[in-house]
């Protein structure tokens, strides 16, 4: 399908930006959008040039900065404000000096908001509709329409909301964007309003919010109903309830529908393509979301791991790899002998009868007392390596730490940590310092062990997380901590818990440690004291 | 309407407790029990007893230990094995003896799943449906069908699948539940299967999954071709994208469609029993859930913030308090004057318009360096009193602090803190110690401050909250901790920022103390040299 036939229009850096705890510099603006230019998106709304000054600075850079194979740049605005003409209104300067190819106007539809919000008349409204979109379009842009509140206007007055369509088309805008900007409607009634909206022949696009849990099935319900433009944001994004996932609109219409909406090859690029975004904007990735979500194929009953070794199509609605995830195995109380045999064989391991039940009690146990190791494969791997061993094998066995942590007169704040520990037949004491707690004791056990082990050198500590468990029924509050290390090979992480995030790091830093070992190939200490294991 | 017209099925601890990361003990699965019957859901799904030894022991606790006002017990579980009776299966003997007035059987309704999965024939599956309903009918209990797999199987052998209903139907099955098991359906598709399933003349139900992110929506789909009867869970828990979310699916039929769903008040205690669920499953609530969502109806764009001073109607789609939820004002750097204006008001003071841009100037600064207000109060308060009293008034000042956490040879893990304060002209050195670092450092505090302020006695440490914020272009990634105290009155939260947790919690313990003590009546101390706050 032609690109121009059907819209896919992205508003992630304006609408998207608007959710509680969203922050974005200019230079997550522009990473943003190369991702979503990657996705193949047709349309990238960058913001809102003259009235945010980071978006202005947006538009600047992005001449020079941002190298779009897929997307146009689309500049978000308001019509003038009433009774100045379009040519001398300021924002609408912005908007044509953004140099974006589209501008998108965002107008009111609804009469109630144009007397008590816009504070004018319903006449003089639509006058700057018509003007500023004839401005614009004779300025050398291409114009799209968001009616706001349409639906909700549509009910108010119809003939008033169905005028500020054909008025902006009569203008020269391209598509008439109806918005449920409360995001209150369901998919039946909306579905009524796109096609009446449809009939006085504008191009009709719609943007949803998920006030009612129904934001991607009104989006598909206004496509069946005539619309050829989607607006959405990356991963839900969006004030109060989020926008319409556009991943989710975009995986939905080209899966189950037969649309061609991105590139071929796009959309398996769409689940590094999501988190890649998370990053950039340091929200925590719902790991439940649709098609791009690390739960979104995770099978977790026992019942049903047993049917997916037979075939996987059984359990699921479409092949993972389409979107870029995969089918997981989640080791936990639920799952049962066929969730661990299964992981265990993908780790290499052919675990007896007698062995599985064994690690699925040690498992369960330990799970019971706060520990995760669906977030912490290595410290899985340990656990099955033990039970398959008979015995719990280590590099080194500890002594003692200690950890301080002063802040000095004056102000600076300085960590250090002193380890003691056994290996290979020596006892070592060695002191770190570092910026943190964890850092120091990362530090720490680094220099007692680097001479004995230098391939400890490649190994680093990239990624740290805390979670305090609330205890239940009066008992205390225990940490888990989740770490991630590297070599130069790859990854793991690994999971530790205690009565305190210090004591709980350790336990995850000292299992990150010995992994790291056993990657680089070293067999474990046979006369080495075992350390506790989780006890 | 009566009870039994229209059905309120909720299976948060059957289908739910498969989510990644849900673990319930027996007592949990009571209390959200407990939590679900006030909100006045008609059935709930207790588990499946007989083949979770946790789900036998609730149905057990259950009979003693629940008084359940509204909703009614329903026991899960499968229809007999292949060639052996009903009245003989163990499984299906669990079902009986639970006590549960309802049992849900969960049968194939999909020829491939009884061929590969089941591995019995089409004919034996339909007498397995067969024998196991009339069987549990015959004994007293009402029965209704999970048709699992169902809109995949009509896909696959219409007839079949609707053979399936009809047999249960007959032998006594009160409602034929239609289940999108995989979750891949879309509403239109899955309205046309559900007219089909209604013309047979069985009383149909619907359950869907929200692997398309249409999982309401097709609830609402189905409601509308003809089903009489809901399932979902609690705050969308469940596998893989998870189950339709009850909440929602109740909010819009009540509030948009008019069905009288729960008794009457029931639904204003939805946000506090969705949130009072979250805290028995420790599973973080996601902010921005429709209806009773912390966002759901908090308004960021300083556009939204001024016009909803105007009337709150223009932007909300329905009144908050009518499930129970709150419009929320952010402080954020999106907001302008409007936002922190109304703050203000809210907590009291009335600012000029020099103090309100200071404050947003101090509170964007702030946030660019990893505070957050949103979640912390107190900490915004008090940033507002220095605003307006134009300097920083503390009670005490900070000469230094130190922690120390040890694991003493023999595993003994030990906190230990020492602080060096000055208040009221006094330098006091004290030291306290603790299950953590934080602990002890909070008891420090009190050793040396609790002579001099002794209502500190009454202020409590509740709640702890740590954050690892990615560094974004190569800096290093802070620390952000947010802290919530109590005293007899009530509870407030404080955040701190900084390199390491250790700091982090610091800053975040100093201002919850200081705003304890302001609560406590103390005015700060003009002698005392100001603590650095938040620089």
């Amino acid at each position: 399908m032609a690109d121009d036939r059907f819209h896919v229009y992205d508003s992630t850096l304006r609408d998207g930006a608007q959710q509680e705890g969203l922050s974005l510099t200019v230079a997550d603006k522009l990473a943003v959008a190369r991702h979503l230019d990657e996705l193949g998106v047709g349309f990238i709304e960058g913001g809102w040039p003259g009235a945010n000054p980071k978006d202005t600075e947006f538009f600047r850079r992005a001449r020079t900065e941002l190298d779009l194979k897929h997307a146009q740049l689309a500049a978000f605005g308001a019509t003038r404000r009433a009774g100045v003409k379009a040519a001398d209104d300021p924002l609408v300067a912005a908007l044509r000096e953004s140099g974006a190819p589209v501008v998108t106007l965002v107008a009111k539809s609804h009469d109630r908001h144009v007397e008590l919000a816009l504070r004018t008349t319903l006449k003089e409204n639509l006058a700057m509709i018509r003007d500023t979109v004839s401005h614009l379009h004779a300025e050398g842009q291409r114009v799209f329409l968001d009616a706001e509140h349409f639906f909700d206007g549509y009910k108010s007055d119809p003939a008033y909301a169905l005028e500020v369509l054909r008025t902006a088309a009569e203008a020269g805008a391209s598509v008439m964007v109806l918005c449920d900007t409360n995001g209150g409607m369901l998919p039946d009634e909306l579905a009524d309003v796109v096609h009446e909206a449809v009939g006085t022949g504008a191009r009709i696009g719609i943007h949803c919010h998920d006030d009612t849990g129904c934001a991607v099935a009104n989006t598909l319900a206004a496509v069946k109903a005539g619309a050829t433009h989607v607006q959405g944001c990356a991963n839900g994004y969006g004030e109060r309830s989020g926008n319409a996932n556009l991943f989710t609109v975009v995986a939905n219409l080209q899966l189950k529908k037969g649309l061609d909406l991105v590139p071929a090859g796009s959309l398996a690029e769409m689940t590094r393509i999501a988190h890649a975004i998370s990053e950039v904007t340091n929200i925590t990735p719902n790991s439940h979301q649709p098609y791009v979500g690390v739960s979104a194929f995770a099978h977790k009953a026992g019942l049903h791991a047993s049917a997916i070794k037979v075939d996987p199509n059984l359990y699921q609605h479409i092949d993972p790899a389409k979107v870029g995830n995969d089918m997981r195995m989640l080791v936990s109380d639920m799952a049962g002998r066929a969730s661990v045999e299964l992981k265990g064989k993908a780790l290499g391991y052919d675990l007896t009868s007698e062995q599985s039940r064994e690690l699925v009690e040690r498992v369960k146990d330990l799970e019971s007392r706060g520990h995760t190791f669906e977030a912490a494969d290595a410290s899985f791997e340990l656990l099955l390596r033990d039970t398959v061993a008979g015995e719990r094998r280590r590099h080194f066995g500890v002594e003692s730490w200690r950890v301080i942590v002063e802040r000095r007169p004056g102000g600076d704040v300085v960590s250090e940590a002193t380890v003691k520990l056994h290996a290979k037949g020596e006892r070592i004491v060695a002191t770190g310092e570092g910026n943190g707690p964890v850092n120091a004791l990362d530090r720490a056990v680094r220099v007692a062990l680097e001479k004995l082990y230098p391939e400890l050198a490649e190994v680093e500590l990239i990624d740290f997380k805390v979670r305090i468990l609330e205890g239940t029924h009066g008992t205390d509050a225990i940490t888990r901590v989740l770490i991630a290390s590297s070599d130069a090979a790859g990854e793991w992480a690994t999971v530790g818990v205690g009565e305190n995030v210090i004591e709980a790091s350790w336990q995850a830093l000292e299992q990150a440690v010995t992994y790291g070992l056993l990657r680089a190939g070293y067999g474990a200490d046979p006369a080495t004291t075992p350390a506790s294991h989780g006890a």
